[in-house]
């Protein structure tokens, strides 16, 4: 544990948490800061190549007990959730091939995320769960009813992490030919939304099921409205198979800080999960998003911004250090410049290891510079930017912040991350699993609640809450009326006249 | 329990299992018969109504509870496995519309059956699942994902029940204009089998995963193969994205005795499930599709055949009988017409209730006729046949059997089927869960090892087994070399060249 803590100056218990600290404004009237597990069913998810260290299990992730175990560690830390990354296809920028990729375990092989979940949820009673899936590969009807169950056997403890999907391997895995192209992916991914909100939030009354045992009666079928959707991308003429599940429209993450990007997570995100080196580079985008969706009737204010964050925690700094150097020796580096190439479009194994990387002999330099240019801005001590240096960074933490010290030093930064990049939360990566979510539960999330910015942990006499509401509230089980999927409630759309919703886009 | 038993005469413990007494002489050679729990992520399954028996929790499938409890139940009692149906729509044959598979919770609503497996796999050892998933709404690398996470999680407890699906209204909500055309369906199935087989077979070498930390590789590339499908249906260039499960290939069940679905089920099913009234209905389609295998090369003895049946047991046979009566007061008459409709394709609506069926007053009554002589073949003593007494046949069991009788009776009767039928275990379908299921466990299972025709329950060291071991015997955790899918096995392919195997059926 820290071996000092500064108590709260001044308390405030009337929310029945900790009081919040003076000293710890989170700005914009911040109490909390949200705290998730990021974790993807794959051996090296951010940090390539600690399998090799004998303390890391991120090679047991096919055997359940993995799952089991690691639910049970966030639920007894209050984790807020265990957010799932998942993809469709390797990485195979690097030499132009998947053949690193699939070597050096650079998320590689990958299993569904969406079959540990029912083993975790029966285990735990508070943490919830984000799980990754794509617009890009089935029709909505199978996704809408995969969810709405997830949501009924979890008591409402899901979210879903919209993903539109962008690597060409996993096209060419689907019987697609080339990846659509990226404005279109999200017109289309918009379109899919609305045809999953008419099934979740458009199909059933609430009072639509009410059993009456006198008149042979389960469910009053006037009271299920058959969505008819003729759109662009998709058509569908059917209720929705499944009742209404606690929460209906899952609770909705999406990534993505493009123009394109940016508009859809506006519209539909409740969370948004941003990546970068620097709150300082972030803070425009966050602002952007806010802005977009303030134009949008949206209280800018709810849509809770999540930075991916890989801390190194000790007990004091110098301990942190420690670990830091032990870990290095068994990041992976061509595993690294695997991750970095994926993610940047950048073949960077064109550049030998130990090559300065300028401008000048390289023609993507301007994006590798802008890549670099925000590592600079927490490596300000490195003078030359070679493959080997880049991949030191990218094989720990991926391209996002990687803190490390004391759980002290660890909540100064990430404070300094919530004001300065106006984020709500983390996506917290491991370098080793469970031994970094270890750290978090034992030593970080200890220090924010001296500090006031962290719930403390549901009493057992306490009600489960739904991942919304642990987010807006309790009773906020459905979406906010501010929320575009909102406009598709059953109520909402009765008087456009019996059993039909018309498609939000003309058919061509 | 049984009020008198027959102790087997003579056993024979060679095999660690209890003897076969002479008497129960199963016929070809079988010791055993298999007995699967037969259930449905939704309201009424086989036997629609029940929910408002007070004794029924089918209602209550929604949560968590429902299936850990019953997969304590079955573990308990030693069943092979819990079979579960899916579809992708409600039946509107009847009246031409939904409205009473709805009112009536007729199969609706429905859930995912793969979400609460892996709380179910996590608290028992030795039950196996079969999951139903069709191959005509998702592309095959996404199933092939999915299905060997689950194997993977399961540690290789994981069968597929494949489906081609049929109803209109799913393809309605799939976004697909009409069905595809039955034999047509049957093809493009068996291109996705073999899409799936090079995928879980053919795609990684069984030494591809090697850890090898000094060189920091994790796998090695050159033993995994790219799978270049171009079919007539499908295409895809991807390797498989998971790495081989302890099956591989999940245990394959399939249903459907047509002439299409027989070659189908002949060339891909381990496990086939039928359905009849009738023992010596069924044997003739039994007996064919054991022909169609045997002429394409495998042991006719290697597919094992399943009928569903949904006994009503009681202690004796005063006390089934007078459980009967007590189920029929919560038989939905409407719901069982409702299935009965779906399933034969006839508007049943169309006859009034009490008045008889026959080929005068109904244009499609030779279908009529057809579905009643098999009922018929049971229930000798009913003179009249109205849609009211096919309902209180429908609505309890489905269109299957329905011993009503003592341990000893029901027994008889399914060894019976088992001999007349050449069939080699069960689905058990329930009237009221898991109330139904308690007998097979309580009453019925332990008759049937009485008499040296179950296997006992397994040791507390003794290593689980996967679903293929069961049923073939220890160490046949992969497919049978004499199955179709044995031909895409890594092995077998490598003269083909690297990292290319081709399509099956050429591209148009």
């Amino acid at each position: 544990m820290a071996e000092t803590q500064s108590a709260p100056a001044e308390t405030n218990g009337a929310d029945g948490t900790n009081g919040v600290n003076r000293e710890h404004d989170l700005g914009f009237g911040r109490k909390h800061i949200l705290i998730n597990a990021f974790d993807m069913s794959t051996v090296g998810h951010l940090s390539p190549g600690h399998w090799k260290n004998p303390k890391d299990k991120s090679a047991t992730k096919r055997k359940l007990e993995y799952w089991i175990e690691l639910a049970r560690l966030l639920e007894r830390g209050g984790v807020n959730a265990l957010f799932l990354a998942d993809t469709y296809g390797g990485y195979d920028t690097y030499e132009g091939k998947l053949d690193d990729c699939i070597r050096r375990a650079a998320q590689w092989p990958i299993t569904d995320p969406t079959i540990p979940i029912s083993a975790m949820a029966a285990i735990t009673k508070n943490l919830t769960f984000a799980i990754t899936a794509s617009t890009s590969f089935e029709p909505p009807y199978l996704l809408a009813k995969r969810f709405s169950t997830l949501d009924h056997l979890t008591d409402g403890r899901v979210g879903w992490n919209i993903v539109t999907s962008w690597k060409k391997a996993a096209f060419k895995a689907i019987d697609l030919d080339s990846p659509i192209e990226h404005d279109e992916r999200y017109r289309q991914a918009d379109e899919y939304l609305r045809v999953l909100y008419k099934l979740w939030e458009g199909s059933w009354s609430d009072f639509a099921l009410n059993p009456d045992p006198a008149n042979d009666s389960y469910i009053n079928p006037s009271l299920i409205r058959t969505i008819n959707h003729k759109g662009k991308y998709f058509s569908l003429a059917a209720p929705h198979i499944v009742d209404p599940s606690p929460q209906r429209t899952p609770f909705l993450f999406q990534a993505g800080t493009s123009t394109a990007g940016s508009v859809f997570a506006a519209t539909h995100a409740e969370g948004i999960f941003v990546s970068g080196h620097s709150a300082s580079v972030l803070r425009p985008k966050v602002d952007n998003i806010r802005r977009l969706a303030g134009e949008q009737g949206r209280d800018p204010r709810s849509i809770k911004v999540f930075a991916t964050a890989t801390p190194i925690l000790g007990r004091t700094d110098e301990e942190a250090r420690e670990k830091h150097q032990e870990l290095l020796q068994y990041a992976s580096v061509i595993g690294g410049l695997v991750l970095f190439s994926g993610w940047t479009g950048i073949d960077i194994s064109k550049i030998s290891l130990d090559q300065e990387i300028t401008e000048a002999d390289y023609t993507e330099a301007h994006k590798v510079r802008s890549v670099l240019a925000a590592f600079t801005t927490i490596s300000k001590e490195i003078p030359k930017w070679t493959p080997r240096v880049v991949a030191q960074h990218a094989s720990i933490g991926g391209l996002g912040p990687v803190p490390v010290g004391s759980p002290q030093t660890v909540a100064d930064e990430l404070e300094r991350w919530v004001r300065e990049g106006d984020v709500d939360g983390f996506n917290i990566g491991y370098v080793t699993t469970p031994g970094s979510f270890e750290d978090v539960v034992d030593l970080l999330i200890p220090e924010l609640r001296r500090r006031g910015v962290y719930p403390e942990l549901p009493g057992e006499e306490d009600e489960a809450t739904t991942v919304r509401e642990k987010v807006y509230g309790k009773g906020q089980r459905g979406l906010r009326d501010d929320h575009a999927g909102s406009r598709y409630k059953y109520d909402v759309y009765q008087e456009e006249g019996p059993n039909v919703l018309e498609g939000e886009v003309k058919a061509k």
